[in-house]
């Protein structure tokens, strides 16, 4: 494991989803776990999320309609929380969601929406 | 079927897939397909790409990582040429390719590159 | 928008999913879910379901076998809802849900019985 | 392996996908593919389709919408064919694929009509 | 129904599931989930799992990567247990789902790990 | 990037898909797939491969199921290929897919034997 990248991506990776749910992530990490955390922070956060090529705000705007489309809700919550922190506004949430429902179909779309407003609401009475 | 969203989604469809294929798929409209062309232009270029929300190439960009996602070749190659039609340089087609590749896997990934660059380089002959 | 369309779509949106349902839906429409309720009444309910080629209760046997495919849960328990007020019997539904498990496979199979079985206990209960 | 099933699928087998098809798969039988042929046969058409609770042109319509969700254009374009064995109206197929694009989003939409309209120009030229 | 071969698939998956899964199972029976009981039972557990060709674990280890990539948390959490009484350690489960993420991609990777983590501390919880 | 992970990543590559593929692969190699050929080299091959966890066998038996699972046939047929590389005879594969076909469904099953047909005959007629 390359410790410079996992550094960058761990970086990363508490800019867009917070150092709470990180720290909670970190503290929860066991044997059976540990090498998927490495591996997710190494690969995911720094070589891909950490690449120049493309701002934070467009990679969460990826981020949305593709895990959308890959019926992940656990994930896609998640993603709603980094895309807020990433600087995305709400209309821009929306704007993505509805593109990917046309792309991946009705159930899909609503499911997404469900998810992201329920996100949206937490995000609201945490304040 | 509203008759200006129609119209309104066939330019955007126009200015994103080529008036070549667009043509093309209009001089092949039958009693089987005419009503699958109607929807199509109007819901998904009219109602969706027509919206103010997000530029262009935001939108293919959204679309290759969800079209890689669905693992639909086809959609994908005709998307690849919207994202070069739309304004995305060779290096951002790279860059989403290879987001979408780690979030949807392996072979996700390399499939999507494959085809992509089957379309690059019809595009380099093609001038 | 098509104000004919939408209407014509909340009308069957109504007959097949319930005025309880659509009811609680339209209560919660806010600012972020307002073009996806829209989309859906127009789009999904209004040129689809609308079309006459199809009785709503073959379009409800269609849906619960499609949905079984796309993996998701929370349509599809609203789908068995709607596939009981659109009159297919509790026999016709586990027809459905049988032959979408020979195409979709074991847990697809599984997974859409485990569902259709809660919608219809809650419906007994409801009584 | 239920040899009465066995025969009881290859007979409705044969009478969706026609002589022409079965016939050539069944010379093709190997080693490797015996167990396969025996299992669908038995399994998928003896078990499910053998049953009285839907009539073969239900099960058809299921089928086309279900296979265009899980993505399967080799057997999509079998049951476009067993379809219209089966009885379906080239309408009705049309009706089943508008909705299953409207469920499974723009790209299987596409690509089912590409599909079916290929088979049918075939069984056109077939004739 | 072949009766020695849905008996063989029941010792098959009284053996992987467990006997408290299994008894619970049977006696949720009833009209609407019979046959898919007898079904799964006959030809998921008997005719493919009765087969000789591979050893338990190794479907085991098979199910966790498929499950995994069909994305179907219940079925996933069952064979996770399963996989524990066909012999695999935690080990081992975590390789296969480490190669499982990499080829389904990072939200499939991190799912499966949750769910298995959650079924361990079960087991863990239950001596 | 980790140089010792991606030249253990190319060693397993060799030796799972063959000589002639890799240095196909890598003369095709240009601006465009430069980055996705390191990554999949060094976090597949490398890092996952790689582990001591699991013999290539089993890695083969797990992926031969999965790449049915994700609906991928140039994968599929190229780990048909790195199977019979690591040492799965054609009986074993025939039950790898027997049982992918009854998680994944009929269609899969169907795909994935004429996939694994086609390279084993290939396979024959290049000896």
């Amino acid at each position: 494991m390359d410790q410079n990248m996992f550094e960058k991506g761990m970086k990363i990776r508490r800019a867009t989803l917070g150092d709470a749910y990180v720290d909670k992530a970190l503290t929860q990490v066991d044997d059976f776990t540990k090498d998927l955390q490495e591996l997710v922070t190494t690969y995911c956060w720094g070589e891909i999320w950490g690449r120049e090529g493309l701002p934070p705000k467009t990679r969460s705007m990826i981020n949305l309609a593709m895990i959308s489309a890959l019926n992940r809700p656990h994930e896609l919550a998640l993603h709603v929380r980094g895309a807020i922190n990433n600087g995305l506004s709400r209309d821009e949430i929306k704007e993505v969601l509805l593109q990917a429902g046309i792309y991946c179909g009705v159930p899909a779309m609503v499911d997404s929406f469900r998810i992201a407003r329920e996100v949206l609401s937490q995000i609201d009475a945490d304040k």
